[in-house]
């Protein structure tokens, strides 16, 4: 352990550098990364190596172990928890002695399944280039760098943006600190998963089983990307997530369309009906009651609202979208509402394969974004009530051969799983504390963003562990997250070193009631 | 030439037959028939046993040879004419000395394509069988029957009952009349087209060339199959076809239906508004004045309609329909109302390969039955004037990215190919003669259909040669007409005989003004 480090945990701060004065907590921390620049970027690499996919047991074990390892390494008391059926999660805690606070920190190592023909490189040999691939990004050896990467270089490898970033984002920052002589000013709680982009489906058993292990006075979820124009951001809130795939019903098997036409009942013209029951044109839901556990927007939340980047118009032009839904309300308070979304609709044929006939099925799949305070329960209730109301008989399983013939309308409604919204207060001093310590490692204001429009089982942590959560990604938005040739650019690593570096030396101090 | 034969067609009758004597005649052509049954089998294996798809030209040009060899055998002066860019057409020529009326006979020689591996045995390879394939029918040899071969009987092969049957049962039914000494008492003309499953593409040249040479006082068309009821059937029309492929416009590529849901416009759910706009859930169009054109019932179609068997009962228990089109309605009367079907509908994926993404396009294909007096170009336009009174911007082509930056609610309308409706009326002279004979040669009532649902360009015969045509169909409903295991039942085909000798036979007799 470096002597730095020990100090630092010792809660002695060195004379060479002062915690509470922003600039000179930056320039440490930037002078830090840009001498160990090349260093940080072969850690990040050797992890980047390890294939990730959730259901890649050897594997993810091994991502578990080399993190355990490294988070060792800086003083971290790290260890593996049992995952409750599911990937080892990784545990680490930093104690700083007389720390008022306890900070947890969220992240996951796994990483969406590769297909390897998709991607320029393989997914899990990293390769940096010196600029994007589609710009003719060229590759730059890692054992040897010239000189200090560039900010606009690319770090591409499966799990570089989404989620790896912030794991080494945080052993950086505890470097610098270290090498700055800067202390912690919170306690700190890592918990890093290793099933997320499988959907979590231990996370709430491992929390439940580790609720005093994990006892913290508010979390930070490391995941996503920062803003569109790059600016830092920080959100609040997701939304919240449930699915359902509709069948209607035709005759038996396929009719010829001239001898049946206009008599035989057309199950894509049927479904066509119920679609266009649930959502006007314009974007508002029909389904009665839909709205009524909307919460209403705090004034704090149309205020964050109204200082964000517009990003419509370019959005609208990259989109090539006349139009919006909701009378050109922007994005960003459009997505402070549900959303219902018609994923996919299939019957019969089109194009090349079609057939002069009648088809026999047709299916919808929707997805619903869930804000406060809906339930997933409550939206399959109302929903349900809809289609009764709108002269469709609702079955669960695939309907008899009796059943089709004495019952019209019929509908299938096979519902997904799901999880509620969450959106924490703007106002509340954690939330301050956080947006205040992300700005002075961001070096001036931040994007707020009440709620994230996708959906992360954020409520998980004040539901089980009773603490709030909120959101502060590091990763580029253009970072091809799930998709081929996944990347991070190298100035959102530097920055996000600076702000997590901030936060943790700064966090106690502007944490007040 | 048998002796029969020739003094048939010099118009003699010989003193064993009295042809206005409907029993007797019935009676003579099943006594030629019960003798000749495994001859006639073994000739319409011959016929079935060479390739018929229209694209295959060699043996294309072999079957029309087969026929016009065959028709010659049997006195009638019979050729090939030219295609007019199609396949050769069968043109063959019966004269009675002293005839007032000349029919024309239509029916075609190519079937649909094949797909060998659906089939139990080869599809060119016609096989005998003692019931039906599904009953466990057992094949029979054809070249050593034992006795007369059984009424419920099938003959398997492509083409069997679609549409060689007819070209086979007219050979036999002059054969019939030529062993009975029985006269035809029209001229003849017979028409057999190579390209009929192949949409007739040059259908209307063949007759515009040789308008002259196919000068007739009326036609019949035989294709099609017989009632459900297995009794014998007229149809006076058919209905009209044109199709239709839409196209309607999300985001340029599929959005995360998290970060996007409900803002980016979802083209699968305008799809299901056009489509719902379209047609209301009980059947009726809502295509602004889509029926002004539709000629009212006459009076003797009503009557007909009343007349016809009951199947609406059994066809919704049989494709497990709780509930029709049009409130109940039977088929026969809805099928008189132009049909506006939805063929398939597709966006984004449902399924298992179900995503959480906003899709970018979603397409829906129908097709259109149209009655007199509707014409596919007034249905076009219609159609069209709809999309637009109901906001859509309506483009042909695909839209490129300038369109669909600024025109909102674009529909891309490709309209395939289309032609007419065709009924002609129940109480002229023509359609009284040929129910009287029909009935006549069927022993009993006929089913008198006033149009089919399906479409066949029956319109051509009046428009070009400026005749009336009506349909007399001898196959099976249940032959398996475009599918795999086609076939002919063989009583279909016995009765088929004796239906088309008495046309011969009595037509002249019974067709008066």
């Amino acid at each position: 352990m470096p002597v730095g480090l020990l100090l630092v945990l010792m809660g002695a701060a060195l004379p060479g550098a002062k915690a509470n004065e922003p600039g000179a907590l930056r320039r440490a921390v930037r002078a830090h990364v840009r001498k160990e620049g090349p260093a940080i970027l072969r850690e990040f690499a050797a992890l980047l190596s390890i294939p990730n996919v959730a259901s890649d047991g050897p594997n993810i074990q091994k991502n578990a172990d080399l993190i355990v390892e490294r988070l060792a390494a800086r003083g971290v008391k790290a260890r593996l928890l049992n995952g409750e059926g599911g990937p080892p999660v990784v545990y680490g805690e930093l104690r700083r002695e007389g720390a008022r606070r306890t900070l947890g920190v969220y992240a996951h190592y796994d990483g969406q399944p590769v297909d390897p023909r998709e991607w320029a490189g393989e997914p899990f040999r990293p390769v940096l280039r010196d600029r994007p691939l589609e710009e003719g990004g060229r590759e730059v050896d890692l054992s040897a760098l010239p000189g200090p990467p560039g900010g606009e270089w690319r770090l591409y490898g499966r799990g570089s943006g989404d989620d790896k970033a912030p794991i080494v984002g945080f052993w950086a920052a505890l470097d610098a600190l270290a090498a700055a002589g800067i202390p912690s000013s919170v306690n700190v709680k890592f918990l890093f998963e290793g099933e997320e982009e499988a959907g979590s489906p231990h996370l709430r058993a491992v929390l439940e089983r580790n609720r005093e292990l994990l006892a913290a006075d508010g979390w930070i979820l490391c995941d996503g990307p920062v803003h569109q124009t790059r600016r830092m951001q920080v959100f609040f809130g997701a939304r919240g997530v449930t699915d359902v795939e509709l069948t209607v019903y035709g005759p038996l098997r396929p009719l010829h369309s001239g001898h049946y036409g206009n008599w035989a009942v057309n199950p894509a013209l049927s479904l066509a009906h119920l679609l266009a029951g649930l959502k006007d044109p314009g974007g508002r839901i029909r389904i009665a009651g839909f709205y009524d556990d909307v919460r209403p927007r705090t004034e704090a939340e149309t205020r964050a609202l109204a200082e964000l980047p517009d990003v419509d118009a370019a959005l609208r032009h990259e989109l090539a979208l006349a139009e919006t839904e909701g009378q050109g309300a922007p994005l960003a308070e459009r997505v402070m509402l549900p959303a219902l979304n018609v994923r996919g609709i299939q019957s019969g044929h089109v194009g090349a394969r079609t057939a002069n006939a009648i088809p026999s099925e047709a299916t919808a799949s929707l997805d619903f974004r869930l804000v406060p305070d809906q339930t997933p329960a409550r939206v399959r209730e109302l929903f349900e009530a809809h289609l009764r109301a709108a002269g469709f008989a609702v079955v669960s399983d695939a309907p008899n051969l009796e059943t089709r013939r004495t019952q019209a309308r019929l509908v299938r409604v096979q519902w997904g799983s799901g999880y509620p919204s969450y959106r924490t207060s703007l106002d509340q001093p954690f939330s301050r504390a956080v947006v205040g310590a992300v700005e002075e490692g961001a070096g001036g204001p931040i994007v707020k963003l009440p709620t994230l429009g996708g959906s992360i089982p954020m409520y998980l942590f004040p539901e089980v562990l009773g603490a709030p959560v909120i959101g502060v990604p590091i990763a580029n938005h253009d970072d091809n997250q799930h998709a081929a040739n996944e990347n991070l650019r190298l100035q959102n690593l530097w920055d996000g070193i600076e702000v997590y570096a901030t936060l943790l030396a700064r966090l106690g101090e502007l944490w007040r009631e």
